[in-house]
Order: C-alpha cells, then structure tokens, then sequence
C-alpha cells in the first residue's frame, strides 16, 4: 500500500498548497521510537540541554519570517499573532534552559541516617530522573507554542526526555519546518537529531501512544481525541502517565456591582477575548453568568456593539468551521435562546463571531439547554442571565471542570458574596482570574495551565516551570558511597544544586 | 438479598472468629461517600488537621494492646512485629502532622506583575488544593501501616481530604478497630466521624472508585487486584488518579567482589529479609544475581544454613498459602532450577521458606522460566547464578518495573563495574540501594516508595512526606485582591509559609 501524502492546505480557499510529507507507517513509528529511545543518554548533561534549548530558540527566531509565513499560509491565524506566538515560544525555550540551569525541579531531598526515628532512618537521597521517550501531540490553534517547538516539546527536552511530535495536521509544514530547527539545534551542541522526531497521520499517532518504548504523552486538542489516546494510554499492558488539556467551557461570573459600575467595559472585554484568534483558544470564555434586567443590559449592549463590529474570520480548517456553524445552530435553536449577534457562517470559509443568551435557569436542571454548557470551539459565547446568587451557584455546580473560571467584580469589591462567589469558581478550574480575562496564558512559573476533567486528564501544568515535573518520576538512593551517587546527590553538592538536607533548605 | 456476613478468620486454623460487620451495597457505598463528600470542608484547617492527625496517634498508642491482640489474632503476624508496625503507623501519622503545619506541601509560587515579560506577567499565585473524597484500598500484609490508619490515609488526610477506606477482608476486626480510633480522634476535634468510613466487600470497592464524587484513589495490593481497579478508576466519564503500588521483584546483584569479601554475610542478609513476615513484604527480594562458580558458594551456603533453620510460617490467609505452594511448585519443576532448600508447604496453615537457584543464562531470553522473573508472596527467593556481567545486564534489561532494586558491593567498591551496574539498577525501581537491604521502609522526606509498573500505576510514592502530593492539585489565582485571596497567598504571608516569590524562595 503506497504512504497516504501528508498535504498542506490553505484555510483561507480549501485548496491544497503543497504535499510536505508522508503519514508514519507503524514501522516508521517504531524506527522513530527506537532511535529516540537509542539516544535518550545524549541528554543527560543539564548544561548541554540548557544550552540546547538556547539555542533552538534562538535559530527559531532566525527562522521567524519563513516559519510564520508557513504558519500563516496553513492556519489564517495572521502574521501579528504568529509573530506574538514565535517570540512567546522562543521565550518558553529560554525559559525551561533556566529551569534547568537552576535545578528545583530536581527536588533533590537529602536525609541523613537517624537512628532516633521510628523505624530508624538509613541515609536516603531523592531526586528526580526522566521517564524516557515521551510523545507529543501537537495542538490546531497554537502551531508554535503547542505544536512541535511548544511547551510539551521544551518541558520533556528540559526533563532530559526526547521526543517524538506526532505532527497536528493543520499545520504539517510549519511543522516540518520547526522540526527542522529544534534538530539543527540538538546538532550544534553535538546532539544526535534523533533527540526530536516528527510523525504525521492519525493512526501514527495512535500506534505512538501504544508503542512499549513511550514513556509518557502530552497532548493539547479536542475531548473526543484525547480521550481516545488517554483511553489507550491507560489500557497499554504498561500504562503510561498521559498528560492532555482537552477542552474547556472557561466560565465567567459578573457580579450585580461590577455590572452596574463597569458594564460596557466589561462587554468589550468579553467580546476581545471571546472573538480572540477566531474564538480558537482553550482559554476562550464561553459561559458568562450575567444579572438579568436593567443592570446587565449595558454590558450586553456593549457585547454586541463590539461583536457585531468584529470581522468575519477563517477557522484553523474547515471541518472546524463546519462544527462551529452546526454547533451554533442547534444551540440558538434551544427554547428561550436568542442571538443579539447571531454567530454562525461568513463566507464559505469563514464564520461571523457571535453570542447567545438565554435565563440561567433553564440551565440549573439536566435538560436540552446541556448543550450550552459544552464548549463550541469558535467565535461565540453564551451568556446566562441569572436573577440572584443561588441560579449563579446552582448553574456552577453543574459545570464540568475548566481551566479557567473568572469572577468580575467592581473595583475592589471584596465583600462576602465575591468572597462566596470564589470559593464556588475555585472547585471548577485550575486557574481563577479576578477582574481579568482567561484567554493570555503567562509563561511563568506560577502559572497553571490545567484544570479538572476534561479540561485535563491529570492534575498537572502544561504551561509553566512546572510543566517540566510531567517528564519525571522520583529515585531515591538509599545507603550508597558518595563515589557512586549521582554527582546531584552527593554531600558535597559539587553542582551547587538547591536541596533540602534534612528539612532545611540549602 | 440478604447483606453478606464480614469473618474475621484465624489464619492459624482457618477458622472463623467472629463476624465483624457486613458487605456494604452499592446503596451503603453511595451514601458514605456523599456524607465523606459533605463534610469535605471541615478539614479545611490546617492547624486542626495537624492536631487530628497527632490526637489519631496517640489514641492508636493507646489501643494498641487490643489493636496488636486483634492483628494477631486475624494476621499471624505476631505481636513483636504488630508493635514495630503500629509504633510506626503512629509516628507516621505524627510525621504528616508536621507537614501540614510546614506547609511546604502547598509548594506556593507568588510571580509579580512583570511587563518586560513575553509575554507579560499578571501577578499569579498558586498553590495545591484538595482533591475531594480519596478511596484508600487497605492491604493485606500491613494491617495497619498500610492499612486504615496507614500512609494513604494519614497522607490524605493531611491534604485536607476525606476517606473512605476498603477494608481487607484477611483483618475486617482491626480495621474496626483502627476506624474506630480515627473517628473518635477527628470528634475530638469537633471535625465530623465521617471524614474517614470504612466499608468492606469486593463489591464495594469497585463501587467506590466509580463513584462520581470519589476523586483518587490509593491501593496496595497484588497486580491482579489493583490492576482492575485502575482499568476501572481510568475509564469512569471523569476519570481519577489510581496510585496503586501493586507488586514487586526488587533484584538484588551481588557483585564478584562482594561475594569474595563477605558472602557468608551476604547470604545471612539476605536469608533475614527475605523471610522476615514470612516474605510478605512488598520489598522482599524475590531475586538475586550471584555469581556462579566458586565465589558465589560461600553465600549460597550460608543462605542454606539460616534458611534451613527458618521456622515454618503462616501466611496471612489460606489462599495465599495455597498460591505460594503451588507457584514454588511450578517454578521448582523448571529444568535446571534446583532448591538446596526447598519451600512449600509446612503443616496444614503454613508454609516452609526456601529458594531457589537457576543459572541466569536460563533467563536471558523469553521462555518458560519467566515464571521466575514474577513475584512469589511468600518466603521464597530466586537465586540467579551468573558467569558475565554481560549476563547480569542482560537478565536485568528483561525484569519488569521495581519497588527497590539492590547493589551488593565490596567495602567500599566503586570501580567502574559498580557504577555501570547501579546505572543498569537505576532504571528499574523507585529506589536502589547499595549494601543494605530492601525489606524496611523508612517513613522519611527523601524516601521514594513507587517504582515503574507494576511496582506502582503512578510516578508517586505512598510512603514518606511527598505521598501527600498524590491528593492535591494546584490552583493559581491571577489578578486578584488580597483581600479576595486565601490567606495562604495574601501578600503578607500571614500564616508564615514557605514559599517562592519571584523566583527567590522566602
């Protein structure tokens, strides 16, 4: 059977641009796991992958105008976000080199015998070790900082892991391209390239995640996707720890005072985060519980202003658009739904930005009205409007998990029911934000990008420092001679590493 | 249908004692976890959770004459060792109450507004909130260690989570019991009973981690058991984290030279723990690499000799007696495996010690001696008699995933030789120790006791201070006033926490 062509397609007409690649056979995947886990040695040394990743970010930078070109030409996503996108991605990598360099993330924990202890303590040492290989799916809406040079990739490169990308496949030459530089990066410190592969096609990446060699996976994408790879993550005859950020309905709560003090600020806001990108971030606010009556209007008045003026957009692919102007229909069509700004079709290949409304307590019950509360990837919100706190809380504890939840508040309203409102938000996501919006995710290690199912599939980060503790697990040394401890362990600490030697900090 | 009867057996007799309680249904399931559900927010306190976790302490003391009574009597596994263990359980839950009030566990980050980032920084403050209700699965061969009172519940108490433990059904009395002393331990405090429930019956465990409001679980168990419970915990709609630590080989290799300087020593090491509780330790070396020839007769011999004078032992019930009788008899009949002293059967409720020897080229390549490549429960060990260190890397490449893994060197050895082989031990265990041996578990910081599967489905560790991390999950709040932020977080820091504030730790 000849290899199915791998095509590049311009978003913007449908049409092909040009065959970049070929679809991974399962031998292929094999070959590629193989020589990954071959080298997996190569990565030991900290500085070298610190350096490493440097330098891919810097040859990312040098290759922007071609790379975001490329990016442009598969995705429509525009060379201002694109050129936002490569210099956040080339960020990250430098960022992850100085979480290496730094060493935390080690962990290392350091006790010495006690024989006071119950039972008595030998002398243990802990830190922590990459997994192996680890696999990463590329997201559609990131094609640099959730795609092959992305977060997944810079995380289980700084773990000392390399990597296999199975290629998202609308983008497959910025793709190839990325691949391309991270390789030439991992040759320039004398790296084998097989540090970083690529694979294209969908039944690549399953027998990827199948494959006994894979130690762990990553993934940014759609519920029904992720799940079907976590699902064969879990079921291996060795599970592996499977990473994906899968969806998110990132709710949004206006207070009764912020509505009245800021409405029209607040629709504005709303309408650039919700229109951000074509609507195509994970990060968009989709659920928006906002008071009914006269003290809401002006924030819907200011929401459909802004909405209405926004231009019609191209999606990432049309299959996406396609969903989009489905799941906006059957959504409008719902008892009590109305459309101040009807989302739906542009053009044949684009859509128009819009948001729904309807009364928040047609969704406090289990009914039609669910399908509101299922993320629609695109440009549109639902706005929910609630006539007290208990439909606002009643309709939360509904929800499935986020990666966001946001509370607007006026000024600095801290009373008792933000204070109640925060608590009811903080169960539902792993990030709240308080007067701001969800859709700018900061590379910082605070951050976290991650949430309760589906927003997640585990309790971690894949933004972030933290997003390196994926790519680990722990080892602990117990009753060895310093000559032959890892030089991280040893008592004299010869790469200055910071420790915590029998509960103090070093 | 009438409710299943709970017996408590004499696994001295196989008799019946007394019953203790009934098979909890699906309904009882239901209506624990809801109440361990509802009152989820009265762990909410740090400091009365520290002083619960101390008071459950000293009450187990306290018990402890009619705690080790009821053990041993279901258990066998006598009262010197019960005292050790529940000594231990209580230093362990003192451990966790001390890192509650340090508050390292929360792993806070606080990151400053920063405009010259890229992209830029809001102010972002994290830390690691309670997962929700735990189910803790209890084991057979630590009825209190690792059981009700024992380090998956200390520690996820300590979270701030609420439990709901499966009893084992080899010690339903103590696990009465040990509930018992928790719950009074948590009314001392005015905290509800229901932060820790115990139900009994296979049914009801698998009820429980399909449980909606269930959101982890831990087990410690055999990988047949805790296997079907992960499959389970991993296709619920939401799925959970399933830190299962479900059975381990724990190889040891015994270098040339420590075989020359003190085999006598070595065999007697390994005779003591191998048959320590009647080899029913997770940690029991189940497999040793000595060298052939020569060398290695020293040690064998002083193996035979302890193991020769072992006392026959009781299991901790009559199946397992049953499957170490017949899977000593399975591996016994594979050619070229002979037993200087052979195990099996004593009288009717015990079983005799021994081991085992096989020449390790035998275990170079797929075949039928993988039999002895499994865990054994019970005191049996697998003596692998090698002519290279060829063949011990190459029989190492082939053990699947390890609690511990054992480095038997000479004195102060640390010639090349060892070094590449604790490199070739790393790999396959959470733990690797150098002239000690693996049967104790130091509840200690730096302790990891998880290895790759089947030793554990996680990257976790279910003893020492970081088996906390297996029940929390992070939140990061963004932009938000002090005043709004738990205090946790607040600017001031007013509970005195350790934490990372731009980069530098305070």
């Amino acid at each position: 059977m000849a290899a199915a062509p791998v095509w590049s397609v311009d978003p913007r007409t449908g049409n092909p641009r040009e065959q970049v690649a070929e679809e991974a056979t399962a031998e292929e995947v094999d070959r590629v796991v193989r020589a990954a886990h071959a080298v997996r040695g190569s990565l030991a040394d900290r500085t070298v992958r610190a350096a490493f990743l440097r330098t891919a970010a810097d040859l990312l930078t040098e290759a922007a105008e071609h790379v975001i070109e490329a990016a442009d030409a598969e995705t429509a996503l525009g060379p201002a976000r694109l050129t936002g996108e490569l210099a956040r991605t080339a960020a990250q990598l430098r960022a992850f080199a100085e979480v290496v360099e730094e060493g935390a993330y080690l962990d290392i924990h350091i006790d010495h015998e006690d024989g006071s202890r119950t039972p008595p303590w030998p002398d243990l040492r802990r830190y922590k070790i990459p997994l192996g290989v680890v696999a990463v799916y590329a997201a559609s809406n990131f094609p640099l900082a959730f795609s092959v040079p992305g977060g997944d990739t810079a995380s289980a490169l700084a773990a000392g892991c390399p990597v296999v990308v199975k290629a998202h496949p609308d983008h497959p030459a910025t793709s190839e391209l990325c691949a391309s530089v991270l390789r030439r990066a991992a040759a320039h410190h004398g790296l084998p390239e097989d540090v970083v592969s690529l694979v294209h096609g969908f039944d690549a990446g399953v027998a990827l995640v199948k494959h006994p060699l894979v130690s762990a996976a990553g993934f940014t994408g759609s519920v029904r996707g992720g799940r079907a790879l976590f699902d064969a993550a879990a079921a291996r005859p060795t599970p592996i720890p499977f990473h994906g950020e899968l969806g998110s309905l990132n709710p949004v709560v206006v207070t009764e005072a912020a509505a009245a003090e800021r409405g029209e600020q607040i629709g504005a806001g709303l309408a650039g985060s919700m229109t951000m990108g074509a609507g195509q971030f994970c990060t968009k606010p989709g659920f928006v519980l906002v008071p009914a009556g006269g003290t809401g209007d002006q924030l819907i008045k200011s929401l459909t202003d802004v909405v209405s003026d926004s231009r019609s957009a191209v999606m990432l692919d049309q299959r996406m658009r396609d969903a989009f102007v489905a799941g906006v229909r059957e959504r409008a069509e719902l008892a009590d739904v109305t459309a101040p700004v009807t989302p739906g079709a542009g053009g044949e290949h684009t859509v128009s930005p819009g948001f729904l409304t309807v009364p928040a307590r047609r969704l406090t019950e289990e009914g039609p009205h669910d399908a509101l509360l299922e993320e629609c990837f695109g440009p549109v919100t639902v706005v929910a409007r609630y006539e007290s706190e208990e439909e606002i809380t009643a309709v939360l504890s509904r929800l499935p998990g986020n990666l966001t939840a946001t509370l607007q508040t006026a000024g600095e309203e801290t009373d008792e029911s933000a204070a109640r409102l925060l608590a009811a938000l903080t169960p539902l996501a792993g990030r709240v934000l308080v007067n701001g919006w969800s859709t700018g995710v900061a590379v910082a290690p605070a951050q976290h990008h991650g949430g309760p199912y589906p927003a997640t599939t585990s309790t971690s980060t894949s933004v972030g420092a933290t997003a390196i503790e994926r790519w680990l697990r722990p080892v602990t040394y117990q009753t060895t001679p310093d000559a032959l401890l890892p030089p991280e362990l040893r008592e004299s600490n010869p790469l200055g590493l910071p420790r915590r030697v029998d509960g103090h900090r070093e």
